[in-house]
């Protein structure tokens, strides 16, 4: 079918996206010829605009248009509290739930002595750089609670250790979770973490 | 974040697609921005081609590049028989099957008296021409076996009776299929359908 390679070619980039396979791809891309005027043709334009302009941010690696992201230009966010995530989906829930005024430092991943991912391919040494030249009086780590995520955060601790408030997110059970559903990690977190009422 | 506004809109444009809600299209858009040589360039430049080449075969409603598709086109392919199937992704699973020696004539969906949709809301006046005029010898109704799928083949058999041999999908046990894991009703629907061995 030559004249439908061009089809084929988009379903297959398509299929190498997170979360669709090649029977997903095609649905999408099938839906997306149906919908030309209301969904193809927006999403080609989009998606032109974001590949000439998205870059990640010089100084946090959040991901923007422009050299400097929004967060780390907004004169409105805290200057003292720097918050380490590990990955920009991480910081985007981090501000989806509203509730740190600082600013972020995005490490793009987490140390793995099985990967071969060493300080210097995280953005590990520009944090110690921020923390030297902006001011910050407290780092807070928010990496995910997974083995990598925790080691890394060791290492960072290490690293800062003197020099600055060193905090992490508290560890518990989640608002709206049961007990019964909980893993023994978690139930014994927040038992040893447990708080005076 | 208005200079996000550009990513933000390519999620709620990917989220649109079927398969993907805010999450995974928030994580697919990442995907993209950080594989931007790999994939997010040849996807813009794929999904630009799409949206200006990509059109329904004027004959069968097929979803090619060109006003007739390849299929119908292509002169290596049987005259006599059409297969009528309700959706071009229905059409792609035939082909991937390559069984199928015809031509196909695509429906664009089922009769519906729910959603009102009629004959002529769906490609049967253009399958009566077609077996009228391009010397059809047996059409082949590759309907899904759904309510809606049913009543289209039904209603497809009367429009057509005593012009042309009809035939449908035979009914039975898939391949590789488990009794204990199967429905009654293809369960009753193979025992009817049984063979002589």
């Amino acid at each position: 079918m030559s004249s439908t390679r061009d089809i084929d070619n988009l379903i297959e980039l398509m299929a190498k996206l997170p979360g669709l396979g090649p029977r997903s791809a095609r649905r999408a891309v099938l839906h997306l010829i149906r919908k030309r005027a209301l969904l193809l043709t927006p999403l080609a334009d989009q998606i032109s605009v974001v590949a000439e302009t998205a870059r990640e941010c010089l100084n946090c690696g959040n991901v923007g248009t422009a050299d400097i992201c929004d967060i780390c230009e907004s004169e409105k966010r805290a200057t003292g509290e720097l918050c380490v995530v590990e990955d920009v989906a991480d910081l985007w829930a981090m501000e989806r739930a509203g509730v740190f005024k600082g600013r972020y430092h995005v490490l793009g991943g987490t140390l793995s002595a099985l990967d071969g991912v060493g300080p210097d391919d995280l953005r590990i040494p520009r944090l110690r750089d921020r923390v030297a030249s902006e001011g910050i009086t407290e780092v807070i780590l928010a990496l995910n609670a997974t083995v990598d995520g925790q080691t890394t955060a060791h290492y960072i601790a290490e690293q800062l250790d003197g020099q600055v408030r060193l905090t992490s997110l508290a560890q518990g059970v989640p608002i709206g979770g049961e007990l019964d559903y909980l893993d023994d990690g978690t139930i014994t977190a927040a038992l040893r973490a447990r708080k005076e009422l």
